[in-house]
């Protein structure tokens, strides 16, 4: 029977869960699903701030409310600490009710996002031309933001020849305007002071999903948060089969770069839509992405990547005028991709490891990002090693025979008590079961590995499921639910050939981190650190338990959410952060495993999965 | 009776003209009229490089050029140092044969012109990318630059979007390439190494006249000039009429700018096709011309201009990747506009200053721009000191009865024998006379000063011309020509109110030199140089007679040709000369003139003409 998916609370539009805990208001189940929600007063229903609208049943307004709500009640808005949902049910948690430098999943990584943008407004004063002040537009404009900025002023500054030319129409309609500075030295926006602030947006392009996260660039702010399917998804799944897209057809790049740019132009769109403003206002965007996501946005060729020695075209930090990387964001704003590491170790590792501190961390910490690609860093003392595994897609519900995304109808959890019928199935969504994802293939595995119905060997074993084994098509499967349950009318099995490749994917992974522990001296690890969408839903009692890593004690494994996405926002926010990025990119250092004697042997060995009392 | 101009030899593509002097073979009079003839021998006949094409009659060939033509002699060439043309002619000049660094016409100011380029071009080798050198396509590009360039190049250059998006490409036909590199820190082309060297393009931007020189980067050399009326013309003659049109119609600021724009792209068109080169090779772009046609043809919103204080919309110089401003010259290619000093003293102002050394002048020396407005700057002692005019168009023929611009037709000097009958015509082109463009006006009225038919109040006096002084429509007027004799059927005549219009200009013109004379201290002038075509067309001693300026001996008086030209040229080929010329125009003083209570008192002391014994 599916799990029924009422027990947790959805908060929206960040799309965040939390589990109902008996006697937890709302305020604290955002808190735990790093939700951040506006509470000066520590969630003391005095300031007012937590303001929510439920959707679904919820406890009685308390005497809290009554005194601060009034009329707002109506609405069906409520303080997040004043209110609970015993059943569950969604929250959807209005902009102004949102804190802006926590919101993002950042668990254990959490903290003040630092402000050093790269961008700065000021107000300035342009006086007219006269017979004493005879100065031209510019320079009546440069000595008004010298006023300004004081220190913060190269001089002359650079005015975009656009700008220059929209400064005299600027000043006949008064003297009084908004200017946006980069980095000291170039003027970016030039508007009439009553226009905003400027705005930013940092974008994780991963290979399946785009994330964009639109940033008050003058408080740090995340106004708006907005995410949709890689739209490149439809000419291949991965990185491979869209590279040689890029290589084998003409218009190849060009298709797939104008998709990748027009994706984030929408997601621009859709953030300022949620936020209530211009896109043309965004004057700072920064990326992260894989190298080949990298390489095929900026439409640079990618071939080089998909051949030894796996060059990039360019991997230091890539720096353009937005619009010529087709961005419609301010006319004069400048996109910034973080650096790649390697043609396997792209700027999403980079943004990752900046959000976790990875260039300060003294313990062994094997950071890990499951994907298509397993790529993973080892920290130990300062130092940083990066390799990627070519798990292949099988972690993420890939090559399976009936695997899925992460969507509804997918299994994202398997529950087996000893001697149960069957097992008890969590779905996205709480729908009839459709496919496993990779949270539930890893799952069930465990599950199946700790009755012994699987074997350290990969094989099933006769033992417990009453006969959930059976052959099947492809030899042996287990029968995670019948057809009657099933969503989609069939039985939903895992077969022998399922595990094999899950074995292989693991195998990789494992394998790689092992390689970094030898080339670092490192026996033990001591922390083991989940990122990405899937790294984050993983449990990770049932990681280890197929051996997805080095052992360790299952508490110091944990999933740290969007890692790149937060390192973006990060490095958006703080030039400090960008020059950090770019040394951690430097320093870390790169193990190469293709025809790596070492990973062969290693890989091999991890075939297996580790047996019950290991 | 029209002289006759075949007594003069005119040189082409250059239009540049010399007078035929009894014994001087070709060689000798090009170099007299500035047209720059390779000549390594010194003019022997033993290199065989002067080689040019006589259009006319010519001296029988010499044994030299018998010993060197052989084939040769049957295209119609000649040694310009073996060969005469005793009839005067057309001399076409080959582009093999002309020297690169003195075919602009400098008189008074020649000498070589300084190398000191913003692009370099440099032949690399990029090897492929290897397990041994996995570095990136632009790192292996950067190595081999600095291994070619050394010394020249910061670290690391800039490298534009389009070029690294070009890079894979290049690449995968073979690592050999030539590169362009601006100011040591910026790539600005990337070609496969068997596409020439870079070219860069110097305009004369000139309210009628628009003058391209394409030169070859590398060496300096003068490959092509190409000029043409600026297509502006027919929407205003003026500055002033072409700013109003900007400020009172919504488009005619982009009608305006797009004009310019366009026939500078046609200028590097022909100038290239006359060359066999490719406009994309154009990498650097450099500008001058009046601070409206500078504003305009940037788009740049002229309307401060046209009130006081005339403050220009920016004055340092403007330095804008060349597509930006419109121009189809290489994709990266920039284009620099030499910087304008004021509203009304521009950037031609500044680069004639530069041409001809002002900065650097001891002995009060005048650089006399003439044209609708008379700028003008007073050199003396290193210091300098400038100013504009209102001089109004007069002096280029317009608002002059029977006035026209100098083309064929156009009387271009009078010549009045004591007691003749009627004055003797010098026409361009040879034709029948049917106006008087601005040096046959001055020309005119010198011959009736100096025969007492003009007096020096600018009235008609009653001795000479036997009658040629008549009652017309507005009052007395001097018959120059009779209709029979004229390309129109009618009488050319010169007018009272034609005579007033050349005292206003010219009294206006005097009035400021003395301004600046008396503003610096200056007593008397020790040197006039008349700039531009105008002031290189005008007999100093005609000019004189008129008072034109203070009075100096006429032999310190000269044309110096289009000296904006030669400014342009310089800068285009110096970056020293570009510094020299921010520095020039820094420290170059200026002095308004409206509403100077000495201007208002000496013009109108300067508007009776000298009286002859003056």
């Amino acid at each position: 029977m599916a799990r029924a998916a009422d027990e947790q609370v959805i908060f929206q539009p960040m799309g965040r869960r939390a589990e109902i805990q008996p006697g937890q208001n709302l305020l604290q189940l955002a808190q735990s699903a790093g939700v951040g929600i506006e509470a000066p007063c520590g969630g003391k229903g005095l300031c007012g701030k937590c303001l929510v609208r439920p959707e679904g049943p919820v406890t009685q307004p308390t005497a809290a409310e009554k005194a601060l709500l009034d009329a707002e009640a109506d609405k069906g808005l409520r303080l997040a600490c004043q209110c609970a949902m015993p059943q569950g049910g969604a929250v959807w948690v209005p902009p102004e009710s949102r804190s802006g430098r926590q919101v993002i999943l950042t668990s254990g990584t959490s903290g003040e996002l630092e402000l050093d943008q790269a961008v700065r407004a000021y107000q300035v004063r342009v006086p007219p031309a006269s017979l004493e002040n005879p100065e031209t537009a510019q320079g009546r404009l440069f000595s008004a933001l010298a006023q300004a900025a004081g220190d913060g002023l190269a001089a002359p500054p650079e005015l975009p020849f656009n700008l220059l030319r929209s400064l005299p129409g600027l000043l006949a309609q008064g003297g009084d305007l908004s200017l946006s500075l980069r980095q000291g030295r170039e003027i970016v926006d030039l508007t009439p002071a009553s226009q905003g602030l400027p705005l930013g947006l940092a974008v994780d392009l991963g290979t399946t999903t785009v994330v964009a996260y639109l940033c008050d660039l003058d408080s740090g702010e995340l106004l708006a948060v907005s995410s949709e399917m890689n739209p490149q998804v439809p000419y291949g799944d991965d990185v491979i089969a869209r590279m040689s897209l890029c290589v084998s057809e003409p218009q190849g790049l060009a298709l797939l770069s104008r998709a990748a740019v027009e994706c984030v132009n929408h997601l621009a769109a859709d953030a300022c839509a949620q936020a209530g403003a211009d896109p043309g206002r965004i004057l700072e965007c920064l990326m992260v992405g894989n190298s080949a996501m990298h390489h095929i946005f900026l439409a640079l060729e990618p071939a080089s990547l998909a051949m030894a020695p796996y060059a990039p075209v360019v991997r230091g930090p890539v720096e353009v005028k937005a619009r010529q990387a087709g961005l419609a964001l301010g006319r004069e704003a400048w996109l910034h991709w973080l650096p790649l590491k390697a043609g396997f170790v792209g700027a999403d590792i980079v943004a990752a490891a900046l959000a976790v501190g990875a260039d300060n961390i003294d313990e062994p910490t094997l950071l890990l990002d499951l994907g298509t690609n397993g790529e993973m860093v080892l920290a130990a003392g300062g130092r940083m090693l990066a390799c990627s595994t070519a798990a292949g897609p099988a972690l993420e519900g890939g090559h399976i025979g009936q695997g899925m995304r992460g969507a509804p109808g997918a299994v994202e959890r398997v529950f087996l008590e000893p001697g149960a019928v069957e097992p008890d199935l969590q779905v996205i969504g709480g729908e009839p079961a459709v496919g496993l994802c990779g949270s539930g293939l890893v799952s069930l595995i465990s599950c199946l590995l700790e009755a012994g119905i699987l074997l350290p060997t990969g094989g099933f074993g006769q033992q417990g499921g009453k006969g959930l084994v059976r052959s099947g098509e492809h030899g042996l499967e287990f029968v995670a639910a019948l057809a009657k349950h099933t969503g989609h009318g069939r039985d939903l099995v895992l077969t022998s050939r399922d595990v094999s490749e899950v074995q292989l994917a693991k195998a990789a992974i494992r394998a790689g981190a092992e390689v970094l522990m030898s080339e670092m001296g490192v026996e033990h690890l001591s922390r083991v650190l989940l990122a990405g969408a899937f790294g984050n839903y993983l449990d990770p009692a049932e990681a280890a338990r197929i051996g997805l890593f080095p052992p360790l004690p299952v508490e110091y494994i944990q999933g740290v959410g969007n890692a790149a996405g937060v390192g973006a926002v990060m490095a958006l926010l703080s030039d400090r952060q960008r020059r950090r990025a770019q040394k951690l990119a430097q320093d870390m250092g790169y193990v190469e495993l293709s025809g790596h004697g070492l990973f062969q042997e290693l890989f091999v060995d991890s075939m297996a999965f580790p047996s019950e009392d290991a």
